[in-house]
């Protein structure tokens, strides 16, 4: 606290980001990264840009990357815009296009983030509750608001909203936004993207952090009809002319660019999902249907927290949530099939444990 | 203009950044890029960073570059606060530290950014005229305010206030924070980071695009006591937890281990500055003063936009402010020597082209 702050300063809550330890030789699922090194080609786009031309700003609308994006999801450059990672973007559109006079709408479980902005837009917001069975029934959306965001595969949860019922609740909120947060969407979804020329009122966020393997290089973007990107500009350019460097522009190009090492990695981490679901299941765990690069599991009889406790003493990491109806459940990233091995094999031994 | 913006987009006027054309063989004076390149070590460091660690997400507090920075300005790490830039830095203080009930105060020739960032966060404004001679005059700053910022060496003059006129402000206005944005204080002036342990109302930003040649990688940072850096941490913890990516830190970090190759290209940068400004006078050219690496000039005879296009037409672009006060004035970047001697061989033809 002092008396320099302004005033909105002391009342934020900021987020806090899953652990990024500085130790070695852990087994690392508790922030959704992506357990394959990024493609080749983007190292190379890297390496090629690692020169003299770092003395110059970048192209401060990186037109290489939105063109590269919208050719990708066949929409127009006017249609895509790109920040320092999607937690730009979000912050971005919290400020541009869902701050009005009715509270913003999200589930109550969900990207934990969403609240900060809120309290640092000074943003009105409603919980609405996940169903019992923790999904999104866009049914209980349908109320005087001031915009809708939720992720698609939702997080912490990693259930997907099919594109029927997206296309349902655009028509049923046609003067509000609604913000389909697709961090996930590759392991298992269909983008929204698909919709964009069809609903004036839908922006999707995507990033390049978990399905490119690219979270240490910080790349995000927001499609949208060009008066949404256009909000999105607008504040961009009153906050930052450069968010992306000139590493970032051509190495997230070149993501793009590289589509069959992209669909490898993707699928092999939904066959490894796959089996780790089947793993759990078999001891005797809850997990949810994911379609994302983590699961959310609980098991009947023992403690997540605990759980999270013994697999760190075997150097494991996962994410727990202290926070009401999901105290009992573990996010478990997807790794190699060699982590995931191990995990299962750690995690086989604790519930023994307790079943003895 | 959509229904779907949140009021406040309606209101802003963005910053426009100078030009980065797209086309070669320019001589680019007009966004005070540095003309030399990157220290060497900074490019190696960039392509030991670029591996497959790249799909994991950076340190989110970016600790190795803060007590680089700590090291090299003698102070601790826990009051140095890192940014996507020094725009980012720049934005984060007008939202933590500068939102006031009072008018915040900067000078009426300045960083045309302060005002775009005030109509972001809605933060009221005063500009103090500078003096008849383009400075800054402490004195004017003795007035009831929420906060006071300028760039020291200013910009677009590049005039220089002495850090004893700064401990003079400080002083006099102990319950305001007081921001020194040095962006090009490394070409001619002490660094008021000196004086952070006596001060606590005292915030200074620095940029690595400008003496350290980094403008393409976008690191900025602010130095002030721990409760200041504390303000800027919350508000940059509930906007976006992972600024600067893994490229960047050790990049941003390297440019301060070789303090050599930063000593030979500021002096270089310096010497050219002399020369060109001798050269421009002699020319007839009124030349302010300049600490940056960029010279503020004007030609009591012929219009400051036609030189600026007669330049152009030569492929030198330099940068002109369309601003009472100041339209007879250009801004020009110092270039290379070769650069410099280009310049001046074309000044030389436009200004005895008007006086035959």
């Amino acid at each position: 606290m002092s008396q320099f702050w302004s005033p909105i300063v002391h009342t934020l809550t900021p987020y806090v980001p899953g652990e990024q330890p500085k130790v070695m030789n852990l087994i690392k699922l508790n922030t959704n990264e992506n357990p394959y090194p990024p493609s080749p080609k983007v190292l190379e786009a890297i390496r090629s840009a690692t020169n003299e031309g770092l003395r110059l700003y970048p192209d401060p609308n990186s037109d290489l990357l939105k063109q590269t994006i919208a050719r990708y999801h066949q929409l127009d450059p006017q249609q895509v815009f790109v920040g320092n990672g999607s937690d730009e973007v979000l912050a971005h559109a919290f400020q541009a296009l869902l701050k009005h006079q009715k509270p913003l709408l999200f589930p109550d479980i969900t990207y934990s983030f969403y609240p900060v902005y809120c309290g640092l837009y000074e943003i009105e917001f409603e919980k609405v509750p996940l169903t019992d069975e923790f999904q999104i029934d866009v049914d209980d959306y349908r109320q005087p608001c001031g915009g809708i965001i939720f992720p698609n595969p939702n997080a912490p949860t990693g259930c997907l909203l099919g594109l029927e019922a997206i296309e349902k609740l655009l028509k049923s909120q046609p003067d509000v936004v609604v913000v389909v947060d697709e961090a996930y969407i590759d392991f298992g979804g269909d983008s929204a993207a698909a919709l964009i020329n069809q609903y004036p009122n839908l922006l999707v966020i995507q990033t390049l952090s978990k399905s490119r393997s690219l979270a240490g290089i910080r790349v995000g973007f927001a499609m949208g009809q060009a008066h949404l990107i256009e909000a999105l500009e607008r504040v961009k350019n009153s906050f930052n002319s450069y968010p992306l460097d000139r590493l970032a522009i051509p190495a997230a190009a070149a993501a793009f660019e590289d589509e069959d090492y992209f669909q490898e990695a993707r699928q092999k981490i939904i066959r490894t999902r796959e089996t780790l679901t089947a793993a759990m299941e078999d001891l005797g765990f809850k997990v949810l249907p994911s379609a994302a690069n983590f699961i959310f599991a609980s098991h009947p009889s023992i403690d997540a927290e605990e759980i999270a406790q013994k697999l760190r003493d075997e150097a494991i990491i996962v994410r727990f949530f202290k926070q009401p109806k999901i105290d009992q459940f573990l996010r478990i990233t997807i790794g190699t099939d060699q982590e995931n091995d191990r995990l299962c094999e750690v995690l086989t031994q604790i519930v023994n444990t307790y079943s003895n």
